[in-house]
């Protein structure tokens, strides 16, 4: 534990380009027990998470969204669901305080991800139900492509004062 | 950089109950930063971050919200909008990264917090606009609960097999 953690906040990037080493099994389970850390509403952890590594799967996913084309070399993408039938209300803040667990718990691996919007906008949900064979209970919230990263990014934060509020708006 | 830090994720737990330290500038500072660090859509940053550190407004948001009594205890919440004149589409999924972030900076410096829902419950909406004096374009996400913990809990992950699919569902 300690401050240091925080420069891993500011480390992850969004990564688009990847080399071809593929990410290990152990190392995807990592981060799928980071996402799991996430709080989520009375507990009720919605989140549903569909592993690609298929070539065919990826290719798919790429065609399908429109700023996904990253996914064409990317060996691995997750997919972050919310199953509707456990938690209606607050299944997006909870699906996505564990996607950016996941986010951190890659760059703490060393891999570089980004985060492709699918949910709210239908017709990405509609094309990435289809390819992934998912039941009408549940929501594709993202895709998140995943890779040992081919591009470097500075770490940041976009700290911006005009944003924060004192004691009242 | 580095897998110890994941750690950090597995660390971070729903802490009610603080000490009477209060949290310092310097610290309120870092959290923000974490905060906005963390990825959005089209980098539209939608968040804004209300600082509530006095006693009568703590009091007054631990009465509004039905699960926030450890308010009347904490020296610090921090409440995560969204300005929906930004982004309406991906807001919720924006500042919930942006949340988790807070959280994990939170336990990395030694601080424990709570998340308390708000929106999309109507009821807790109005009544946490109306205490800290949103415009109607502004609609809070949440509550954040922080203070120096005075409870411990184990570091876990809520890993479930049963909830991951690989490669289809």
């Amino acid at each position: 534990m300690g401050r240091e953690f925080i420069q891993t906040i500011f480390a992850r990037r969004s990564i688009r380009k990847y080399t071809d080493r593929p990410v290990s099994k152990e190392d995807i389970r990592t981060l799928l027990e980071a996402a799991m850390a996430a709080p989520s509403a009375s507990n009720r952890k919605p989140w549903r998470f569909i592993v690609v590594t298929e070539r065919r799967t990826l290719d798919a996913l790429a065609e399908a969204h429109p700023y996904g084309k990253m996914l064409y070399e990317a060996p691995l993408c997750i997919s972050v669901c919310g199953d509707l039938t456990e938690m209606e209300q607050f299944w997006v803040q909870d699906c996505s305080a564990a996607t950016e667990n996941l986010l951190l718990a890659a760059t703490a691996l060393g891999l570089g991800a980004v985060w492709l919007g699918v949910y709210p906008n239908q017709e990405r949900v509609a094309a990435v139900r289809a390819i992934l064979g998912l039941p009408e209970t549940v929501t594709p919230l993202n895709l998140i492509s995943i890779g040992y990263p081919a591009e470097e990014k500075e770490p940041r934060t976009q700290y911006d004062e005009s944003r924060v509020h004192w004691e009242h708006w």
